[in-house]
């Protein structure tokens, strides 16, 4: 799994082909079945769907939809309304882990239009479990509260085949925490089988061209990114408006490697920037304590975590700055570096805006640059082996090296 | 403290007028004095300032400006910029109770751009307490991280009198929670004075025109006027952004009086398309068991509620869309509609955009209405007795009927 959950993104791919084994990159898709999804103000009741775990009851509704919650079961036309006649048609984004600190922070962002554009409306699906269900319930009425025009459509539930009809964007936050005791290899297992739970219901139910981003532990690339940015800036002493050309290339763990080698401060190479070059080959590599210290201080970093989901967002759907771009973890197959085949791996990317992305093809790597990411490569490579049950690859063999869990990461 | 902590503005009015009596439109501000929080990315220290709590400390920062965090310190020209060089002044936008869960949500709104705009930079300003002073850390390096190119300025501290400095817009969130067994007088003793002490900081620093917004317990009325505009909406089997026209009268409290004698939907009399008067009169009135609900079922409605603060800000920015208005508790002195003068009331307001609000002089009332305002009015004067030793009117008499606590306002 290693080349799963080392990804935020996967574009343009088969969700089960990327929960279950990569390299393929054409997808067929199942017929979706029809939803089960309530639609009331009341709390929902539980029902047994096909044998699945237990699904939102498929109460027949007053309004017209299926899948809905309270409000958002009201019928409408915006091609009809003279406010709402100019906007794009509705776009479909499902939200794994509704119910959670970092859902929390990014479903009002994505229903804001902060994310997807003032002429986007858009429609959420949350899934939750059967745990959460009753304060997915209460993340839906909070929705409503706050009125946001162009939020059209909730819907919620527990089942994956169900919440995922249609979704032309999934984020997968829901995952296990990382608790104490808990090893990486055991997190990659452990979340590595409900992302392929969820890849194979993806693959079933989605839109044929849904992209998907993994943000479960331990994935969290754009944070880095923008963590990396920021230490730039202040090392630098200017805002992190200057910063740009920032890569974090490989794993999301210990063994990620910012790149200063590119990166550029007012345009300039960082290196004429920043003389330090022990700050930059140290300090700066491993300065990812920021983590710790927050969570130390008694919070989580949820918000800025659905922040760095709102970028790697963003970045596909608008244009990339001319010059510029922006790191995500992608496939590598047929990367131009040299990088194994077939795990996802962070590198520098661009987009037209258009959703998809390419990568840069042109980016110098010196020998301090490739030895880290040699390193990073070889971990998910053997992270790739810890989860072969999962993609169809033989049996796990599981022989991580010490522990490269990033602090704060829990 | 009834005129107080029953509104959630008051613009224009000087804010040591606000916490210590009511009715007094002008203010004179004392000379801001000079700062005394630190620049670091360290953890701060902590000094005793001139006999008050513990303030940040003044170390002299190597960047020039005196109140900042992290990266916020570095200097810039937004005027020399070609990306910032249309971009508005910056304002300062101090926050109270900058660690809690409110806070968590808006502090990330404001930045983003959600509230003043696109091209209106922002200083934030946090105001913590000394127990929650890492915590305050820790949101500044959330801001950071997120790398908001509006959000330029990041103050924290724990002296109202240093973070309040030059404040433009106050929001005061920090209070106390209702914990079980505590009155509403209690709660309205103990907030009542951290208000009446922040006034007073506002009074001697802020800048002269600041607008001040008081969201703590018990203040939430726009929240309660999306919840009504939902509970229309949903009613009517319409889409909530077809509601206009909601007031809500009197005290944040179970005698609020949502107005449906008013309130339009697809600009018709809700009455004319809600046939049920027994749900109007009855349900609608007392509709506000969503906060229970949320809250059984384990989460807070923090993230709606900084929602509501965003648009109780928005409708001061914005000009109000021709024929609505919307509703905010504020001073009834010269109110046309014969409330008592001298305590803060929620009522109907339109505003032209530029950060102030004129009362809807032309609303009609009947009996009924009339009637529930009466109530209402009664015990935001019976509150008003029950703080009279912090606004300087004499000694304090409390004698509140039944609780009428909002359920969920814990």
């Amino acid at each position: 799994m290693a080349m799963d959950l080392s990804s935020p993104y996967s574009p343009a791919r088969s969700p089960a082909t990327l929960a279950a084994r990569c390299g393929s990159p054409h997808l067929v898709l199942r017929r979706p079945r029809l939803a089960t999804v309530r639609c009331s103000v009341d709390a929902p009741k539980q029902v047994q769907v096909q044998g699945r775990p237990a699904a939102v009851a498929a109460e027949q509704a007053p309004a017209a939809r299926k899948e809905c919650y309270g409000v958002f079961c009201t019928t409408y036309d915006l091609k009809a309304d003279e406010k709402t006649k100019s906007w794009k048609s509705l776009v479909n984004v499902a939200v794994s882990g509704a119910a959670g600190m970092i859902s929390n922070h990014l479903l009002f962002k994505l229903a804001s239009g902060e994310v997807f554009g003032p002429d986007q409306p858009i429609a959420l699906k949350l899934l939750g479990s059967e745990r959460s269900l009753q304060a997915l319930e209460g993340v839906a009425m909070e929705l409503e509260d706050s009125l946001y025009p162009l939020l059209r459509e909730v819907s919620i539930g527990i089942d994956p085949y169900v919440v995922f009809e249609d979704a032309e964007w999934a984020l997968l936050i829901g995952a296990k925490p990382r608790g104490p005791g808990i090893e990486r290899s055991a997190l990659l297992d452990i979340n590595g089988q409900i992302f392929a739970e969820q890849g194979k219901a993806l693959d079933a139910v989605a839109s044929r061209n849904v992209k998907v981003i993994v943000i479960g532990n331990p994935c969290n690339t754009k944070l880095d990114e923008n963590r990396a940015k920021c230490q730039l800036a202040l090392k630098a002493g200017v805002f992190y408006d200057k910063v740009s050309n920032v890569t974090i290339w490989g794993n999301h763990s210990t063994t990620q490697v910012p790149d200063f080698l590119n990166s550029k401060i007012n345009g300039r190479p960082v290196k004429e920037v920043i003389k330090d070059t022990k700050w930059l080959e140290e300090e700066f590599t491993k300065n990812s304590s920021k983590g710790v210290l927050i969570e130390k201080w008694g919070r989580s970093s949820a918000a800025s975590t659905a922040v760095s989901i709102v970028d790697a967002i963003r970045s596909l759907v608008n244009p990339t700055p001319e010059g510029d771009w922006f790191s995500t973890g992608v496939y590598t197959s047929g990367n131009p570096y040299g990088i194994a085949e077939d795990i996802v791996f962070s590198m520098p990317c661009r987009s037209k805006g258009d959703g998809d992305y390419e990568l840069v093809k042109d980016v110098a790597i010196d020998d301090f640059l490739w030895e880290r990411i040699k390193k990073s490569e070889a971990e998910l490579l053997a992270e790739k082996r810890c989860v072969a049950h999962l993609t169809g690859e033989g049996n796990a063999f599981c022989d991580l090296p010490g522990d490269t869990m990033l602090p704060g990461e829990v």
